[in-house]
């Protein structure tokens, strides 16, 4: 298994229940290579001291939240600069076509935004992440689809192109997509986004945590009035978080009234404070340990290296970069 | 001096002259770093026997040629992997409609052909070429001022976004625009080239050379007629290999009439051949040592790669890729 984590800043609830759990939960259970994508974000991020923080901090996350070094190997995506190599190999196996029709591109230029050639090249790079791995399973989004298409679609041309007729090296990976989790509301009622600026964080707590959970917009049916939970979003962050149990006790009071925003509120912060206390913990440890960090994104670069090299070894065979062997092979 | 030598086959006479006469003048006179330029080869060649030995063979015709390894580098793009993790972070600051314009991708599309992405990236892997060894001077032919166009735009954009103000990192490189030589007809008198199957060989000898000289394409004067030498194929190869003295003795020889085309495609072979005797020659002599050709590749190549990790370093502190330094700094 193959994923890319997004160094874009400050995780939220919304990166949590959208991808980091999932990544957590299937980290045991595959050989798996996690890294931080930070070639990636330079296609956003121009700022030295902001890409070095949120590679730090994502690994920070992970390692706070609970992934297992032990069990997966998690490390920073230009500690394996073999993968711009194999992406320039790969841009040579697709039609230009293919990447202009690339939604993040085509964003872009619909919101008459300027696209860098990065943009434009993402999903090559991507790609190139999966397959230097041999990877065979990718946990995406829905919205991640297309590039899981293309890559796909490069490992077969690549094959075809390279390979001998009974030989093929890139198995052809599947992407796992994430069951669609009820969209997980920020503060202002929108999807929970760094670009709307309504998010939670995964590590706030105390005032901080206390002043946005207060914040989230609700109607303003009054304390003694019955309520619908399903039309509030605090009720929805509160079912992220909370066991049957607890949900339909919250549930229950909403509906027989008398039972405020405000109450709710407290009780999502009762409920963050508990679900990431453990995590809150660790990371305050790992912060007196920065070295261990460290530590773990070597170690799990060497395995990831050590892939990729081996992979690249083949490939520079197959394609014809390996000159030098030529003129024994041919005498 | 920073310059790329194309592996696209037998090198021809068009090439002698049109750069690689060039490059022999000037690769004693700077400080110098010739790459046989593999990955972009690819843009084009699906074939890996062909390419490696076109490889070996462009090797092989510089030494030949008198290329002095203890001068300058001279080693193979693919040895030094470092250009394709530059290439990747010079995507991020090239628009995307930069590279729309670039010529041989507008030709391709032009010309209906289906266009690959190696093709549309192939300015920026050449910026990253110059850029990685800080050349700031490139010899190259006319058709292509517009990528370096595009690498001094690289390289400024870069130096602004990522450098502190009152230091840059790399040095904007000036092209070394060749002076046309006359046109190089190929034997059907059309400009020699590759594409259209018209090449004399720059190795091409004996019965192979006679062949193709004598079928250089002329008109039907009489052998007793006067003939006029600046509207002969023949003579145009002749003026190329001739000193002064004997090119003005066969060109009295053409207007005088009574010398025929057949009596100057024999001076025309006899010339080539005295041109080239000492690098057919050595050309037989490494044939029969191409450990010693491996060798000087692989001296050039630990030049070239450790001159690019040196600039690498720097640009990867620059742009924040060097997170492993992270927390110290910020404790």
């Amino acid at each position: 298994m193959v994923s890319g984590i997004q160094p874009s800043g400050e995780l939220h609830l919304g990166n949590y229940f959208g991808a980091i759990r999932q990544h957590l939960e299937l980290h045991e259970r595959y050989e798996s290579y996690f890294f931080i994508v930070n070639y990636h974000a330079l296609t956003t991020i121009h700022d030295r001291e902001a890409l070095r923080r949120y590679t730090f901090e994502a690994a920070l996350t992970y390692l706070a939240l609970g992934f297992k070094p032990e069990k997966a190997a998690l490390f920073v995506q230009s500690d394996v600069p073999e993968v711009t190599e194999l992406a320039w190999i790969f841009y040579n196996l697709v039609p230009v076509s293919t990447l202009e029709k690339g939604v993040a591109y085509k964003d872009k230029v619909a919101q008459g935004l300027p696209a860098n050639a990065g943009l434009f090249n993402y999903p090559v790079l991507q790609a190139a992440d999966i397959l230097i791995y041999g990877g065979t399973l990718v946990p995406v989004g829905a919205d991640q689809k297309q590039n899981i298409e293309i890559c796909r679609d490069i490992a077969q041309r690549f094959n075809r192109t390279f390979c001998p007729p009974d030989r093929s090296l890139f198995p052809i990976p599947e992407p796992l997509i994430r069951e669609e989790v009820a969209v997980v509301p920020g503060i202002d009622g929108r999807k929970m986004s760094k670009s709307y600026g309504n998010t939670i964080g995964i590590f706030d707590e105390g005032k901080t945590l206390r002043k946005k959970v207060m914040s989230i917009v609700t109607d303003s049916t009054p304390l003694e009035a019955p309520k619908d939970p399903e039309r509030c979003n605090v009720f929805a962050l509160i079912k992220l978080f909370a066991d049957e149990e607890t949900r339909n006790r919250i549930a229950e009071a909403y509906r027989r009234g008398g039972y405020g925003y405000g109450d709710a509120k407290k009780e999502l912060i009762r409920l963050i404070d508990e679900h990431f206390a453990e995590a809150r913990e660790r990371r305050r440890e790992l912060l007196k340990h920065p070295d261990y960090v460290m530590d773990v994104l070597r170690e799990g670069a060497r395995k990831g290296r050590r892939r990729a090299q081996e992979m690249m070894e083949q490939v520079r065979d197959l394609v014809g970069l390996n000159y030098a062997t030529y003129r024994s092979e041919a005498s």
